[in-house]
């Protein structure tokens, strides 16, 4: 069993297995999903009928707002610059780090394997395509794709990329 | 134990950790190997004489073939433009979006850390870089790295840059 | 309990989550921090006073030094052309590739969702950005990001695109 008694769980709130997610310290809001492989660290709060896919990590200052779609491996940060160790060679602690709290605003969606870094907004009802990494703030509404993320355009081109107009078996085979 | 009822195993699956993986409703083929925290959704069917690496997630809609190999962290998608909600914030459900199949043929290799966009077939013996973003088709006997994922055409040049050609100790240190 | 009884654990090693983790045949330094889900290999060796964070994957021939600091869903390799089987379709066996070593030097940070090519040394004190894909040698004390990664010129100008100046409530709302 890894849903600690310090979590926050509102009423509905689906977790596929609990023991295969390591959740401490932190408030999910009502309805909403989580999917295996999942961390979420003390103080992260999580709104209402989002859904966290597996693989997924939401450290401490990370904000989600209401209706957000979190796709599987995604990876959120709060340190610009981690460090094991202070240049004296002793761990760090609390006080030798700054923290760099992340909100991710109402309805929005980000894609499996998409890396967050510290800092940002992303916007409502913004769209981050998979595998980008977020490196500044995301307006409402827009869809943004790439290391690092931009602004994309053209959604119905960004769709016939992604080869979805037409099934598998009718091209390579 | 989460390797559900529901899953077809075929003859000599080796699956190291049964209480470490999330497979359920889906076909894995014979002497297929799967590493620990794989999730294998409903209705994937991965062939014979695979190897799924650590921490993948293969969705409904996925279709893998025999002897392909699946690298760590590799991400599939089914949905192009996922969201928790509907407009009217109600929960999605499975009416409410479109599942676009992916298919990863015979032989081929998908590397670490890389995302598959929906729709996308991996042809015969292709290669996807570690890291890379698919977002279309790639040709059998290709090989595809970046973001998103283009032809390499230099296999030598990217083995150098790889660092491969000379042993950690002769160089930095 | 997946700590096999093959670790070589150092004094005052701390793994919050013993059944959420996967490591065998290898060795950890004294004081270092291991995540959940966090998979480490036979022959990988990490040093003391390292942070290996959740969803991260070491494996055989990675060698970490002291001080050092991986990130969530880091994702190292060992082989440059992984296939599942051999042209004759038979499984791949230990004589069948080559094992490729890598190794991360003292004190450096390697960023979350990084992916590191097998092969490559990153430097004493060297910083790999968040998302990175690391495909050459990284010196010491440079910092690197994209992909594939590259050196980052300008540190401030990279934190002002992060947002970290700022908190969001200021922002966007």
């Amino acid at each position: 069993m890894a849903v600690s008694d310090t979590v926050r769980l509102g009423a509905g709130v689906v977790i596929h297995h609990r023991d295969l997610v390591n959740l401490y310290g932190c408030e999910i809001g009502d309805e909403t999903r989580i999917g295996t492989f999942v961390e979420i660290q003390e103080g992260a709060r999580v709104g209402a009928r989002c859904k966290i896919s597996s693989h997924s990590f939401l450290c401490t200052g990370v904000t989600i707002e209401d209706e957000v779609f979190i796709g599987h491996g995604v990876m959120f940060t709060n340190d610009l610059w981690p460090r094991a160790t202070n240049d004296d060679g002793s761990l760090q602690g609390a006080q030798d780090w700054c923290l760099v709290p992340t909100l991710v605003c109402r309805h929005a969606s980000i894609g499996s394997n998409a890396t967050i870094l510290a800092g940002v907004v992303v916007g409502e009802s913004a769209v981050v395509g998979a595998g980008a990494v977020v490196t500044a703030d995301v307006a409402p509404g827009q869809v943004v794709a790439g290391v690092p993320a931009r602004p994309v355009t053209d959604r119905r081109r960004s769709l016939a990329q992604a080869g979805a107009m037409r099934p598998p078996a009718e091209r390579l085979r």
